[in-house]
């Protein structure tokens, strides 16, 4: 603690390790985007599917702006975000917490507050009203896939209720294979080599909610769309039984406690809520909120995945004969 | 010019007066924007065609974000960009330029320049590496239509001859009925009732090339798509003929002339040109650069349309039956 409060404000940062530094971070992007066509492909479709809010822009930064990053930019960052004030202090593992909070008193409290912390100006998105598609050829791709994204709420903007509904509409829609995607497209119809549902909820604005498929065989990417669209429209129609919802939660409930057996996850779990405006309580509260969802909560989610409006990915290998 | 110069520094702006503007410009977003499905559909097309740069965002502004200027945002706005250092001063009529000069002098040249007028911070494109659609269907839409856009250089970030040849492509390719596109869509084969390109060459970043196309009768938007795409190949496969350069440049500067018939047009171009960094030697060579353009710069420019890197919009009546 008092190596990581001594960097918190007296770092001296030399050209050397800012050029150094800003050669491993290209380098990590080359590996981690460059050299990874879904990885492309994922950073085009945020861009295309947040038409105002900064979530459009890679955490890492696009190439271009990367290379172009010099001590003065690190410089006024690190002076201007690197205060006490502005720091959420995670610590995980067999520790004593009233050591921990006096040390981190003795430390971290000792650095003066930053009173220049500027506030947080948060462009929010226009009205949603179109039907987009970003489509990336790629002879590295052997095997075509897609993703259809929403913009939906976080844990931060909605209304209470509805980010659970989402987890466990995720959770029943496309997690793991017990979900009615993975059991229709793969197990049953067998058109599909992978299907599944994701959601991003923790986030300080919206959200996104995203369904994936991968087509086997001769089965069409456009097979597997309509079919992942079946599969929602299903839920919008019918709901969900309260069998399938208490089986959903128990598995998303007992995911959770099982992610609580690693520290890292713990402190990674802690980290991020306290960094998207959550509290420790709703961290506490998490289970028992997911355990009073209800069908209709769940439905009502489903109804949030409207067919017209949503951001489609492809990620195809070059065109045959064009 | 008093009056002007008056108000770009002493400007009393009241809390009523902001209310009732923001009202004004509200309700002009409404009845441009929120009216025209196209208006609506061209808005969501820029937010996907740029990725990074801040021409993604309408000039108007999302109306979320107009609904919420205040008093504050106006006078902080005012304050940092009103002021002679950051203005151009473009008097058109039947005047004395000694004169005007000297009553600018006078007037404008009068108020302190703002020192602390800030850098212009201009965020530029990542790689385009994907191919996008946007489709807005929208219940008062009768006529579907297509637009495809690519961004290209602007006449202040293109190598010299490219933003010229660029221009004469769009008369070329889409300028009227003597146009290509015109010729074969809408008279030769009839499977159009419209069809042109233009070229937006003037900014201070990359600017962008849109061709646009509608069908007529039977003919689906995908013929279009594809007759508008076979008409660009056919430019980078076989070029075009001096004779229809020569006409294309007779045209253009044709129109160049005519435009400046209008008071109102001169001021415009002089203003534009130099708002975004051109020089008024630069609108007085245009017509010679436009003459040197040769039909291999025009090939070249055909060359930036390419069919996999390019963003469509769709403006379609509502599904029929989905």
């Amino acid at each position: 603690m008092l190596l990581e409060a001594d960097r918190m404000r007296n770092l001296v940062l030399t050209e050397d390790m800012i050029a150094t530094e800003r050669d491993v971070v290209l380098e990590e992007r080359r590996s981690r985007v460059e050299n990874n066509p879904g990885a492309i492909l994922g950073e085009e479709i945020d861009a295309t599917l947040f038409q105002n809010h900064p979530y459009r822009v890679p955490v890492i930064g696009w190439m271009h702006e990367l290379a172009q990053l010099n001590r003065e930019d690190a410089v006024a960052f690190y002076e201007r975000y690197y205060a006490p004030n502005n720091a959420a202090l995670i610590v995980a593992g067999d520790v004593e917490p009233a050591e921990v909070l006096d040390m981190a008193r003795r430390t971290y409290g000792a650095i003066p507050a930053n009173p220049e912390l500027p506030p947080r100006i948060r462009p929010q998105e226009p009205e949603q009203n179109t039907r987009r598609t970003v489509t990336l050829r790629d002879q590295r791709v052997t095997v075509p896939s897609l993703r259809m994204n929403w913009v939906v709420p976080s844990y931060t903007t909605a209304e209470p209720g509805t980010a659970e509904a989402l987890d466990l509409l995720s959770e029943i829609l496309g997690g793991g294979t017990r979900s009615r995607l993975y059991q229709e497209l793969v197990v049953r119809r067998g058109i599909a080599q992978q299907a599944g549902a994701y959601y991003r909820g923790t986030a300080l604005d919206d959200g996104s909610f995203v369904v994936s498929g991968s087509p086997r065989g001769e089965a069409s990417l456009e097979e597997i769309e309509q079919a992942i669209a079946a599969e929602i429209r299903r839920i919008v129609d019918e709901g969900v039984s309260e069998q399938e919802l208490e089986r959903a939660r128990n598995r998303f409930i007992r995911n959770m406690i099982f992610a609580r057996d690693s520290q890292a996850t713990m402190a990674q779990i802690y980290g991020s809520t306290l960094a998207t405006g959550g509290s420790v309580e709703e961290i506490d509260a998490w289970p028992n909120r997911i355990r009073a969802v209800s069908a209709e909560a769940v439905r009502e989610a489903a109804r949030r995945l409207r067919p017209e409006i949503v951001t489609i990915g492809y990620l195809l290998p070059p065109a045959s004969d064009e």
